[in-house]
């Protein structure tokens, strides 16, 4: 089943919260339920938000008509959009597809399916191409051992996704030896959707907590490292789940490839380097508990950025739908 | 109050699985009592796993005489030496009362008592080394905001700590701005427990997950890394808990110094290099789930390293409870 789609007017989507104890479907009929579903992290990850992004613009249409109602209009396609500041593609697709519902609602929808489409596709090139990547930067011809953080599998986006695409690819053509998820505080998406997806598409992984990846890959404990982005600057930084960016210093102590894989709607070429990036932080709530259960005193205050930013120094490639980019060899964007 | 004291005839110490719910006082009377202790972590940090260790022998010495029965005290005294293999000082401390108890059982009990004694002077030691070693590391006169990891606090030790023993000195010298501790899964010894110290000190504190560490050190958050050690080798590497490697690779990165603070009991020079340190694996449980929530599917697989080893050329300073070793200078132990 896909992660998100329209089904009969509205748009269904697993509600990524329950998992992996409960698969729940979410159908969604009006703007505010989006943007809480899209806040409370029901949907997420960059390609996901997207498409979510675009259908929320075509429900827009549908209940405010951009010609009788312009404010209403143009209120509800705010909210969406800011909704979450750092991935790119909830603003990007949101963009795309206002301007059409302002000329034309009902095209609205139109554009949103071909936006999921694309995606679609975008994520099976992905895993083609990055399998071919992870074949050649890896020596002789073992299966090889993939760590990887947060989830960015058919979760993240509609199908199969980005990183765990290639684990997937890898997998199906019997190059996978096993698939390292790091648990992904505070949210946890590499313990609760990685691994529930590794197991859905029967790959042998273990999990780690976050802070043993780096130490496991000083120990020769897998072969590459592969994630997914939310944002890619022009200069090849990379914003992705907080961890990434321990991954990929513990990576380049190890001397064990660090790859980006991303379809080109990440890649934000009008954001010039990490720096220019704005980092959420998603308050203390996330931090002082897990799932319900104090594992803080109560009130303890903390700093809880969602993203961090891995500077392109730290990248060997970076995998689109359409090309690698050999940062370790020079290549730029 | 101490984490652990010889009371009545009895061990008695707080329950650290319960904090920072309930302050809860265990009372161990047999040696399988506190193996039990020891292996759940109800006491735990390597200088009070010493002390636990001395006592648990005078406990096994009262109880089974060595010259009566000394196959059962051998057997005793292994079941405490064996019950955590990464920490040195339980095995050491176990050694040193031992050989006291075979000759005379009721000078088990005072060598103990020794034990603790020194560990609580060694700590006030370290604090005050320390925080002059901070003082010195950092730039400028303006207080410092320290990042830290897993508990080497009072609850680590017998009183204040090792490297929270230092936060603890600066704080009361008026030389603290901020501790950032970050929360040290599998069992959230920084959530749970750094933060009830930090909170009954009164010290300004903000929590953070593991893998915001490195970035945060990236974006300039602190002015240096203190940790504690369960092991220091010859060479000056250093196993702790696991994270500590990758906050090392962030300083590093960052150029913040990184210092280790263990009583010379922690130093083994009977070890040569990291690489001779056992590092113990506690198994998938404390990662699929957190204080008995599940954070993955059941029975998902996992590497659960309690440790990780910090190579020397990652570490600044060595503070003990008699010196400070200058790794960063070239000095050696």
């Amino acid at each position: 089943m896909r992660t998100l789609d329209w089904v009969d007017g509205r748009i269904e989507l697993i509600d990524q919260t329950q998992l992996p104890q409960e698969l729940e479907i979410l159908r969604i009929e009006t703007v505010p339920d989006l943007v809480a579903a899209i806040e409370r992290l029901s949907v997420r990850g960059a390609p996901a938000l997207g498409v979510a992004g675009a259908y929320g613009v075509a429900l827009a249409a549908a209940s405010t008509d951009p010609a009788v109602d312009p404010d209403g209009f143009e209120a509800a396609v705010r909210s969406i959009r800011e909704a979450r500041p750092t991935a790119v593609n909830l603003a990007r697709m949101v963009d795309r597809v206002a301007p059409i519902a302002r000329r034309d609602p009902a095209e609205a929808l139109a554009e949103a399916h071909r936006i999921r489409d694309e995606e679609v596709v975008a994520s099976s090139a992905m895993g083609d191409l990055g399998a071919d990547l992870v074949r050649q930067l890896v020596a002789g011809d073992e299966p090889v051992r993939v760590m990887t953080i947060c989830n960015t599998g058919g979760l993240a986006t509609v199908e199969r996704g980005t990183a765990l695409a290639v684990v997937q690819t890898l997998h199906e053509r019997g190059w996978l030896a096993e698939a390292l998820p790091v648990e992904t505080r505070p949210l946890l998406q590499g313990g609760r959707l990685t691994t529930w997806e590794l197991q859905q598409m029967g790959a042998p992984h273990r999990l780690l907590v976050d802070s043993a990846g780096p130490f496991l890959l000083a120990r020769g404990a897998a072969d590459v490292v592969l994630i997914g982005a939310d944002r890619v600057a022009a200069n090849g930084d990379t914003a992705n789940k907080i961890g990434s960016f321990s991954l990929a210093l513990g990576a380049a102590d190890a001397g064990v490839p660090f790859v980006v894989v991303a379809p080109e709607s990440t890649v934000d070429l009008d954001t010039a380097t990490g720096d220019d990036i704005e980092i959420e932080d998603r308050g203390p709530g996330e931090v002082g508990s897990i799932r319900g259960v104090a594992v803080a005193p109560e009130g303890t205050p903390a700093i809880n950025p969602a993203f961090d930013v891995t500077p392109v120094s730290l990248i060997t490639a970076l995998v689109t739908d359409r090309r690698v980019v050999r940062f370790d060899r020079g290549e730029g964007l």
